[in-house]
């Protein structure tokens, strides 16, 4: 398999989140060929269109990540049945970076960890985001898991295995969609 | 009429924010009886579940100035076809805040300005927060506005007397609509 | 309490419906002083905007049932993501009635039997349609039902006491949503 | 370019509907090599699943054109701010073919005529219906027509130069993309 670059970008800033907690086990069974590198989004301001040509350095590393990867990988966390701040605060600073083609056209693996309905209400707002910003999310399998469960441990730790499977398949099912829809 | 504070947060954190502006019309024409004062976002951090108790001045501020609201009024821009993240993260704060009925059961009037659709696509992900937070927004009227016509001025002062007159019938739909609703 | 009449509309056509069945418990269960009619679609046809004003005789009775309502209640099956075409129909027919005041203003409750997340895609998808109706949906409580599990006999026949309770408190909370938003 | 079937739903049964407009200018402006044949809505029943294995002739016309189209072109009306029945009920009869594979993997070009947002809000609900249907709808470009302007004549038929070459690039991106996707 050729070499895809996979840039993981979960909402959640909590240390023992379980959102990152399925980026880790993710980066830990991506397939041969396949690299998760993770984005840090603890010092990204709020988008503010004043500062916007003034920025962070936390933000001109996520843009410089975003540029060097093929696919991205979103774990997305479901606050108030919408979608975490953090999350759509680094969509959007990357939807204003000087190449607007930033993102536009790459494909995209989602999955959540969150309550009731395991993050689903987040997970179709963050798809009308892509619209706009022309990424390709994946439409199956679609992963929502129960926070508060036995799931995870209290580092947020994914520790079960129907769940592990899945996004072993997640991430076969993105190679294959990059594989398709590349120019 | 019976007294009204309502509690306006706009979105964007731009000084020539026409969201911001329209928050300033607002406040400008208020029915008799009806207190508009305004929240500053400018310093509420991203809501992190480890920094939940340890709560920035500025949290503080925000959560007391909803405690005395009898309603709110939101300025909602879209960004990528989503909320902002600075309105998203006042009302995840304000969920959290120790007294949990801060929110529920209020009347919400909600108003945009925004690129093609005028923020449409942000107001109906907003209207699904609302579910969650057993807030009540008004039906109609919807306010739309384009941000980028000739509505506002540099400043983002709103000179449009089509949607002056319309924020007018919102706030007094917004005073009806409390009077009705309040237990 | 005063007298409320409520009209119950069924989305899916099926004789054994476990949604058509969530409905008929509420019928057992209403509250003193509330009434439950039920809508029969099975002879609604698709709106056509040609035909209008040539009404079928099931139209007229739909409309009628809703002229004469105080509040709906609505259960909303999940068809591939969004809403059972039937129950979008009716509403579309009750929005060309010749009074457009038929609908406008009154409360509304909704409940689902579904599949993996119990209807809840399709109900956010009903209420925005509420939002253009000036239908008033309460937030709480929402009832999500797995359709495929033991909560229902082979009738559709509701079995299960936690969601039989869950709709005694729908109810109770749409009387109280009723006297609150009456004019 | 190879030779590419489409085909073509729209969600309106009115004669001199804007939406079927649509769909006929597409037709005359398909570039070389695709064919977009339209279904006719006008016999299908709603689905019952009591029924669902005694089809309509119509029904099994729609599944037949479905089966042997490469692509779909879907002209989406806005009732209520959401999905017309008939398109929603054409999809969900579709969705229980007896070969389940008949929609999975096609891709999907969408159009709108509609009132206020010239049917922005119906086009997100049928996103997420694709969602489930595993079809890959476009990004861009997003066409949503004013149907009570000047775009089109009495009998429907699109007059608007620049609405017909939105609708030339759709075809073109349709092409395009479908080249990319099919395995």
């Amino acid at each position: 398999m050729e070499a895809i670059n996979v840039l993981g970008i979960s909402g959640s800033l909590r240390k023992a989140s379980t959102n990152r907690g399925l980026l880790r086990w993710a980066q830990n069974c991506a397939p041969e060929g396949m690299q998760i590198e993770t984005a840090d989004l603890s010092e990204i301001p709020f988008f503010n269109a004043d500062h916007q040509h003034d920025q962070a350095e936390a933000v001109l590393t996520l843009m410089h990540q975003a540029e060097g990867a093929d696919a991205l990988l979103l774990a997305c966390p479901e606050y108030n049945y919408s979608l975490a701040p953090a999350l759509k605060n680094a969509l959007d600073w990357l939807s204003r970076a000087p190449d607007n083609h930033l993102l536009a056209g790459k494909p995209v693996a989602i999955m959540s960890s969150g309550g009731g309905q395991g993050g689903a209400r987040a997970q179709y707002h963050l798809r009308q985001v892509c619209v706009y910003l022309n990424l390709h999310p994946l439409n199956k399998p679609e992963i929502f898991c129960h926070a508060f469960g036995s799931s995870f441990d209290p580092q947020g730790n994914l520790v079960d295995d129907k769940i592990q499977k899945q996004i072993r398949e997640l991430l076969a099912a993105l190679a294959d969609w990059h594989g398709r829809i590349r120019r």
